[in-house]
């Protein structure tokens, strides 16, 4: 394709998304279609000759566009949002048609260089604490996701745990992760991966209002295991966990991971980007203890996944920990020591240009912008929270610190299963659930530009109707 | 921005690419620039206030672009390719601008079929063993890179080794992986982030003539290694090494793997690609004994980075290794047990929907485009390695199988090094070096698809006139 076939092709296809954005509202939220709906619309096999892009285009609004959960809908409220925004799409095609591969200063220095200084312009967005910046011994990366952050702050934890031997000797499985029982999944995938089992992670009690991890029961249970003979090595705190957005409380975490020797890994995928409003940060203090902390800007912070913003304080030893260096990646600037590879702070070896998209979404917004959107998507969720506060069949759940509201009918949980598969057939919006004490919640996640008290009205009407029909009468 | 702020902006950034792509020729294809450059010219934090896009196009073209490596430059010879097309990129902006999320089927079910289906056509593309089609026991899946791939099959291999209970007990010191010493780092990488560290990897030797793996000394290596009771888990046979393109004969590698029941994963990441040219599947021989297999459509077949496509044999086994199941994610689909939800086939659960650029490439170029591109390369590096051969002060080093060829003066290794980096100062060429038994040796990969006969010759001028210098008089 010459780049003449590119212009072309590419208006068309700038065109194709313009439309979908602006008819987003029109389509149901989700596919009724039956798995196995899109796979036999396609072909069994590739084309032997090339096509032209239109008639691409003409399958993927026929074919693929009908069969997707669409996301940027501002009826989505399911999950947490992964929303994106036009100055991250454009950002993002940047580095497409770039195509630059950045694992090495050297393979693509703007590309290394322009990713240390957005991450240091977002810890200053967040005010994260000063180890963080790429000015002293710590710095950021962007990693895929939460998920791969906490597998490297995994890896690091246990490298310092073993005294600097276990990139040589392997894993210890006298080591254990402490997080609570409301951490996310992926601290026990990373724990499985790096080799501990599901076995080496210890969950911690909550504290049943908050749903926030309990210091004291942390305390405890490193107390005990450190007198059984195991080697606390990592502690998983969350600021915002998946069901609830609970804040883990980092002023009294910190000090035990301290007293202990504990690496403190801070996973705030969600609500770190409340961060930038300063009325928001209550959840980061006590930051100032983390070995590591993570949010993802491709949650709700305009930016499109894949966009892991993850920090660590010392640099060195996570370089030390994942370093291998073939000669066939050797150079000058690696050797002169002066730059940063960013292959060694990660799993993969190779990387895109993902810091132009958080550049344009940045420039674009600005600060206050950024400031107005999630200030917005906190007021909605107050606003559809009080709707179920002021309607006697329902209850909330826990705090709704973020944008996160989480609910339910009073009473048994057959109905509100019941509610939310009634809610979500109908296409206009989208919600998922959790449990809570063991009970079935709805959570619904604000997120969305495009979503406005109108969409957020529309979703409580929808659901108070449909609680008509769930509830036995 | 709205989707009429995006369309007007869009075509912008696309007229920007097109730009890019056809005065590629003539910027220089790397910088000369030392580090610090790039990050010196940009503010020291973000902007309270928005601003538009053309600020940031102009800061694009003036701050980023000439701190590049140029990895689609016609004269980029480096490591192995990493192109790009146009369909991919038209692809990916289509990726960008749904913003769909697919780590479950539910969460967004074109984008599983696609992928799916996908990985059916490249199979299909590669003529590779049925074992792995999604019609059967087996299916392919999207990661980031070879790397990840291999560190997926790396905890199979480890859940096998343990019957199956790798997942709670976490991993037994005395499993082995064993590659070639001319394998990619990224093996040790994985090895050493699933808790076996670099003592847990078996460096096999290679016949000095091919560079290959020798199925003599693996054999060797397992025997000896379970007489003194340790557990051979994992061979990854590499398919076209990153030094030299060296193929590892699995016909008697397979071999072996099943008599001691050890794990086969291939990693062909770079040469896999010239498989979709049936006289160019040599390599792939035997391949019916893997248990995995890998490679990387965004280094030769025209796609962008990100794109490995993994293919395994028993997709269940892979499922039960990788998989965590919150009650977040719990959905009607996944219950069923009648969709694929591709986060259990990775490391992150986040997932983009990467099947499109495929789609795009697959589509636009058709299988015999694609036969075209691989072709075209591999007659390239033959021309080049004739000129070579022609010139009695160099040497060929390896066989050049596919479109690498690494080639160094006769003679000691500083005149090489001096001639690596004249080459490289000229700015019109960029090549890159890796050793062969020890040696210092120059590697020219051609991959471009705007690399043509002239810049082929026009490298090797470059290099022959380097070369009177850097030879000592």
């Amino acid at each position: 394709m010459t780049p003449e076939e590119f212009r072309q092709a590419g208006y068309a296809v700038v065109d194709w998304i313009a439309d979908y954005w602006a008819t987003l509202p029109q389509r149901p939220v989700t596919s009724q279609d039956p798995p196995g709906a899109v796979a036999a619309e396609l072909p069994s096999g590739p084309p032997t000759q090339g096509e032209p892009v239109e008639a691409i285009l003409t399958d993927l609004g026929k074919l693929v566009a009908p069969g997707l959960t669409h996301w940027q809908h501002p009826g989505f409220f399911g999950y947490f949002p992964a929303n994106t925004s036009g100055p991250s799409v454009l950002g993002d095609l940047v580095s497409a048609g770039l195509g630059v591969q950045g694992m090495l200063w050297a393979t693509g220095p703007a590309c290394t260089e322009l990713e240390t200084v957005m991450l240091d312009w977002l810890a200053e967005a967040l005010d994260l604490p000063a180890r963080f910046r790429s000015t002293g011994r710590g710095g950021g990366v962007i990693q895929d996701s939460a998920s791969s952050a906490t597998l490297v702050a995994t890896l690091v934890a246990l490298h310092r745990a073993a005294g600097g031997r276990w990139r040589e000797v392997g894993v210890d499985r006298r080591y254990r992760v402490y997080t609570s029982t409301e951490a996310h999944s992926s601290i026990e995938k990373a724990a499985r991966i790096a080799g501990l089992g599901t076995d080496g992670v210890r969950l911690i009690e909550v504290d049943p209002a908050t749903r926030a991890m309990s210091p004291t029961a942390l305390r405890a249970a490193i107390e005990a295991d450190r007198a059984a003979g195991v080697v606390p090595a990592l502690v998983v705190a969350t600021v915002g966990t998946t069901s609830t957005t609970a804040v883990d409380p980092l002023p009294q975490i910190g000090p035990v991971c301290a007293e202990y020797g504990v690496f403190l890994h801070v996973d705030a995928a969600y609500a770190g980007a409340a961060a930038v409003c300063p009325e928001l940060r209550f959840g980061h203090a006590g930051l100032e203890y983390a070995d590591s902390y993570c949010f993802d800007p491709h949650k709700w912070l305009l930016t499109g996944f894949d966009c892991d913003a993850f920090w660590v304080a010392d640099a060195g030893e996570l370089v030390e920990a994942l370093t291998v260096l073939p000669e066939y990646l050797r150079n000058a600037a690696t050797e002169s020591g002066a730059v940063v590879d960013y292959r060694d702070w990660q799993v993969p070896l190779g990387r895109r240009f993902r810091a132009l998209k958080l550049w344009f979404v940045l420039r674009w917004y600005g600060i206050e912008g950024l400031r107005e959107h999630i200030r917005r998507g906190v007021a909605l969720a107050a606003r559809f929270a009080d709707r179920v506060r002021a309607d006697d069949r329902f209850e909330l759940v826990a705090p709704h610190p973020y944008a996160l509201v989480c609910f339910r009918l009073r009473g048994p949980d057959g109905p509100n299963e019941e509610l939310l598969a009634r809610v979500n057939a109908t296409g206009r919006v989208f919600l998922t659930h959790t449990r809570v004490a063991g009970r079935h919640t709805l959570r619904l996640a604000v997120g969305s530009p495009q979503s406005t008290e109108t969409h957020v009205d529309e979703a409580w009407a929808i659901i108070s109707e449909a609680a008509a029909d769930a509830i036995p009468a």
